[in-house]
């Protein structure tokens, strides 16, 4: 395992150069995602600095694609005219040389959620592939537990199974957790920003991949786009935690935190090692 | 009319434990609803302690439905595809013995939402019917103004009115209104919990079934599971409402509130009395 | 140029006035317009004073819509089959009287958007048409740039694009941005309240065309309607911004601001001059 100073030397001026990118270019970020949250993912993007777009309809979800910096799909809330349309946007997406995020959500819970992302992720480019340990070991064939759209854990090594699936699909994967682990087949880091209260509210998922998304807009190192997304995003939690009143003023306050994560809080106070 | 102390006697410390139930099992709520305020009903549904669940297509709808340990459907921006996608998940949940609570938003006021919700309630087994005025009081038959999706009240006694289509359809019925009425056919009860401040923003009417689904998904007693959500749910608005700078400030509190009813203040502030 | 007292005698004591005839009449307002940011259009609404209402389907549009005050559509994540169900409540909007409000977001990023849009103020009775620089000036057949959901700006000068517009449509149009734009083709206002920090959440635009929309159902003069609402809204933004602590806290403050601006606020903060 890496100390902290050395992975300063390989990643941590990219990390925190990652954010002041954003801010800079402030890159279109489409989004083909659930009903529930789409208010949230849109916000989180705004207040990251990047420029959040949602359109579906066949007719123009591929002129959209093209504009944009990233594509996140979620699968939330998903249904077969979605799919189709997610695909249409993918292909899209591949063709411009557009980043794909994937956020599996209740992969393992339904049989068409685990299908549509064993399909996704065979048949499309995705960059990054974002779940919780419950979508994730679904995916790399592991036994897993997924209960709703809530991760109920996995059988096996988080670490290698995050790794071997990063190796098996030439993709990023993000596991997300308590500890966050990123891994791109051959390095593996992992993230320990974040606080217990972004679990009390709904859409702090969702809200990780938009930030993922507008990172993976601005640089083609989708491993280091991934730490430096899931670390703001943790930054934020944690400082919005700090005398929140409760999960209302909580979700409040991670907006305003988010728009204030500073480039260099990331090489600060960014809790990202190697393993 | 039963006194305080003696309600006390029959549904006192159950109500309280319904809310300490939750927390303890974290009921998946499965809601089939509006998309305007579906964000809402997320965040209150974990603020009480469930967790929500939302799909919608047909090849999962029953699968989800099945791991929940209720179903809410919401016809507030209903169409004729998720009609059918409601009879599927409650079809599930007749199967499966999960009780579905129903919000027949604005019905009265316009003939698709009447007929829906009249359909409904004649070919599902619904657990526990909520609405106002104007929406129970057309359901009920009686003369009912309804305008969008606002009550204009209803000719004729309301408890009667409630209590009537309890018996009736052999579930429990709640009249929203600044008195809840909430009714079983046999037992009636009264709860004044709430807060004006409650009908100042949208989705809060949304909110209560969450929350009653929530209670519903613990207890077969759904009578009991109707007063402790409307209660609990009406707690949380009178402390949100303290100080509120506006409706804004009020919603961020509700979440907060909510979140913080524990199960004694149930027992100690619940304004509920038996008719 | 007219001064300010100028521009009194004709129009500011009916400018306070919508906002009380809103707030006395609560009229309904009926929204078919995107899922990423509707439920702050619905809760905008309430703050104003009107009544929102959401509903899409076929079977019941018309039927809603003949209820409401003003038809607000927006076609933020337009597809076809929202397009036809816009249509068909336009139908009933113009049958009826009732003031169609039309937001074309995105015309000019997307040929659909733009198609649909054109189609939209070719085929039916707009009352106002609202967008920002390069949704305005794409309609108005300028080179504009249209950036995702953003505007890019507009060739040639603004005033003039937007007066001409209005001309040519016989209908008000407002061309959003630090200085609204506010045209009836004859009459053009300029208005400058509002804040940066609009700009920085999601949805603001949305709102405005609630806003004006609930403007717009209680008086025919649809250049005043206008006026009031993004004057009102400016001003909620201005007070909002006073030591937000982010977008978070903006967002939460906005609703607020838009519920304590009085009819008299209009009047005296309002700052809107004739050209």
């Amino acid at each position: 395992m890496q100390t902290y100073p050395e992975i300063l030397d390989f990643f941590m001026t990219l990390f925190g150069s990652i954010l002041t990118d954003i801010r800079e270019k402030t890159p279109l970020v489409h989004h083909m995602t659930n009903y529930v949250t789409v208010n949230d993912c849109a916000n989180i993007t705004l207040c990251i600095g990047a420029s959040p777009v949602m359109a579906h309809a066949e007719e123009e979800v591929g002129e959209m694609v093209a504009l944009a910096g990233a594509l996140v799909l979620n699968i939330g809330t998903l249904d077969t005219l979605q799919i189709d349309r997610m695909f249409i946007a993918a292909k899209a997406a591949e063709k411009y040389g557009i980043p794909i995020i994937l956020d599996p959500v209740g992969a393992g819970a339904t049989s068409l959620r685990t299908k549509t992302a064993q399909r996704m992720i065979q048949e499309l480019s995705i960059s990054v592939l974002k779940g919780n340990a419950g979508e994730i070991g679904t995916l790399a064939g592991k036994q897993a537990q997924v209960r709703g759209v809530d991760s109920g854990g996995v059988n096996g090594d988080p670490t290698e199974i995050t790794c071997g699936l990063a190796e098996r699909l030439s993709c990023t994967v993000v596991m997300s957790g308590p500890i966050d682990i990123i891994s791109d087949g051959s390095r593996t880091l992992l993230c320990e920003n974040g606080h217990p209260y972004m679990g009390r509210i709904s859409g702090t998922g969702c809200m990780a991949a938009s930030v993922i998304g507008s990172c993976a807009a601005v640089t083609q190192d989708y491993l280091s786009a991934s730490a430096t997304g899931v670390s703001a995003f943790g930054i934020a939690g944690e400082r919005a935690a700090v005398d929140a009143a409760g999960p209302g003023s909580f979700k409040c306050r991670l907006f305003d935190s988010m728009a204030s994560v500073r480039s260099d809080d990331v090489d600060r106070y960014g809790r990202i090692r190697s393993v």
